[in-house]
């Protein structure tokens, strides 16, 4: 076990968790009792009773985000249950109120059905401004997410998707402005075809990107191939994607050769540096898998890549979720804005992108201890309305 | 509108909740990131993975309740909606934390179906070392605490049942202290045959009372009376009650006759000067409808009650269900107990009766106020195990 390891079990054990469920208020004699609870708390209760907007106002739903999963697909770890996850859901929230002030509780469910998820999900809402579904594993939460998005009418996000997708963004934005280019003019290869790897996707094509190559564990998705779930197959026919001649998938050497964008969110070492010297001039490599990336950044930077990004923080660039879904809620509630669409997505990119005063290839994204970041971000989202 | 009620309205305003989800650990670089979220958060979620049991020692699980109202029956409110019971579960969770350190989450539920509501906190029971049950009507509410307590492995408590017959019981052993009598020995009414008048009949069945009569909105619960729903069907038959010679149903004045022991859970002036003068000698009468008593204090004392107790503060012996939930579920989560027995809610009262060192008519009960009363409760429930 390494040090760090041994220092996080020490530090969880001295916590017995990160949240600290405290009282706004002292209750020290019958008076203080009487407002916080009974009788005085009647005449709040009837208020939202009479006008349901005020919960508002005189609760604290309009700032509470429920960090949910269930545990099916957590970190790099996989199947770990919903109990084993709740570090991660703890951490999440943590970060939720320490970069963004947004409330966060952890709610670790204990089923797994797609038609349970979101009736559990759907059955806590009234006490909730917002939901971050968490490690749910795909291709689960696309239906899930969808089928809560249009139920509910407070914000939905399935930070595994569209925060990676945001931040990504974000830093493409950059990458385009110093390589002068558009996103309509590049090809871009995305290696990993699951939840992340799918919202990157569709995240680019709202941005113009019109050649996008999506490769899973087989190799390039293509409409030609009758093993795809209906995400996958979508995403196959986003370009007209076909097999080789001879019927076989291409893979990822083949597919990459003349790219000019490469997102990774698959697993260690699967590119190589002729993979990456075969992309076009100016290539863009964002190596995300974690902790080791696709290909390392100096092999990538010896391959000729003019951009390179990781997950990483002891290197430039990193893509970190962290950079977009604090802001990003905070922007939905202080909005109260009942449904969170792509425009909030890419305004939260284009504002992170641009909180980088003089972008540099070392410097696409800013840092997320920034100061005012996750507030640029609010202010962005919220503007969408 | 009253200066109480407008003060509570201002308060709540200011507020905008009154649980405070604040984070135990800063997060300010990227050595605070890697312990608190990833890499690190990895180890502690393996070590839960391989060992279920360490989640209450790595994570906020074991000391977590989660207050849970569809909305139905909120004080004396009624049916006002989950969201605007929410002012009164925060205040719930407020008082858990003030008074014995246990931390707490409102969950308001959009479901109402016995069915949906137990599916609901069974799908989120993974996050929480207990659950509150709160405001939700009967007879619904005994049948999914019934459920939930057999489906869990963590304590189900429905407070507006347990809470209030733990705190009355605490007071009667007290009294029956004061007036020299057992349990076995009393004839006792109970007016109102809802949650907690059922739950107060039957923990004094536990005590060994033989002789209680339940009495609803039509009167005497009798085995004749074919109207009844099952938990009150089965109460009729506690002892026997029968229909008058003529058929009808016996009311309150008649069943008050000779009575012992009165436990009003109705409502305002329900009861009279001579009802109470009918009673045995020695009478004690609990009239605890708030915030107006089924007959008020010196209308009892001109009677003849030699004990009186009420719900409210500005009266002496409040019976107030806040003497008895933060230390009840103090102790269970401390003795990591998977469920609450009659037992938990015996040994809370014994504590609560105990912890008035010299009773006297005016002190059956402590304030709830008192130093160390919940840590009192808690160490009696825990010792049961």
């Amino acid at each position: 076990m390494s040090s760090v390891d041994q220092e996080a079990i020490e530090a969880h054990r001295q916590w017995r968790g990160k949240v600290d469920y405290a009282s706004k208020v002292t209750v020290e004699n019958h008076d203080d009792l009487s407002i916080v609870y009974t009788p005085g708390v009647a005449a709040p209760c009837l208020e939202i009773a009479r006008d349901p907007a005020l919960a508002r106002e005189l609760t604290g739903v309009g700032n509470l985000v429920a960090v949910v999963t269930d545990g099916s697909a957590v970190l790099g770890l996989g199947d770990i249950g919903p109990q084993a996850a709740l570090p991660v859901m703890e951490g999440k929230c943590v970060l939720f109120r320490e970069f963004a002030g947004v409330d966060a509780i952890p709610i670790a469910l204990s089923v797994r059905g797609v038609d349970e998820i979101v009736a559990a999900v759907e059955a806590i809402a009234p006490s909730l401004g917002g939901i971050n579904l968490e490690d749910i594993s795909a291709p689960r939460c696309f239906e899930i997410e969808q089928r809560l998005h249009e139920s509910l009418s407070i914000p939905v996000m399935h930070d595994d998707q569209h925060g990676t997708a945001v931040v990504a963004l974000a830093g493409v934005i950059n990458a385009l402005r110093l390589t002068n280019r558009d996103f309509k003019d590049i090809r871009t290869v995305v290696l990993g075809a699951g939840a992340s790897g799918i919202a990157c996707s569709k995240i680019l094509r709202d941005m113009g990107c019109e050649d996008i190559s999506l490769i899973d564990s087989k190799g390039l998705l293509t409409v030609d191939r009758e093993d795809l779930n209906p995400w996958k197959r979508e995403a196959a026919g986003w370009s007209e994607h076909h097999n080789n001649a001879d019927g076989s998938i291409p893979q990822t050497s083949q597919v990459m050769r003349g790219a000019d964008l490469f997102l990774g969110l698959a697993g260690p070492g699967l590119v190589t540096v002729s993979d990456v010297a075969s992309m076009n001039d100016g290539s863009m490599v964002f190596a995300m898998a974690n902790p080791t990336p696709e290909i390392m950044p100096d092999e990538a930077a010896e391959a000729g890549a003019a951009i390179i990004a990781t997950g990483r923080s002891d290197f430039p660039n990193q893509i970190n979720n962290a950079l977009g879904f604090p802001g990003l809620f905070r922007g939905l509630l202080d909005g109260a804005i009942p449904n969170v669409e792509d425009a909030h997505k890419v305004a939260a990119a284009q504002a992170i992108a641009d909180f980088v005063e003089d972008p540099s290839p070392d410097r696409i994204v800013p840092s997320i201890f920034e100061e005012g970041l996750a507030y640029a971000v609010a202010d962005a989202v919220r503007s969408v309305g």
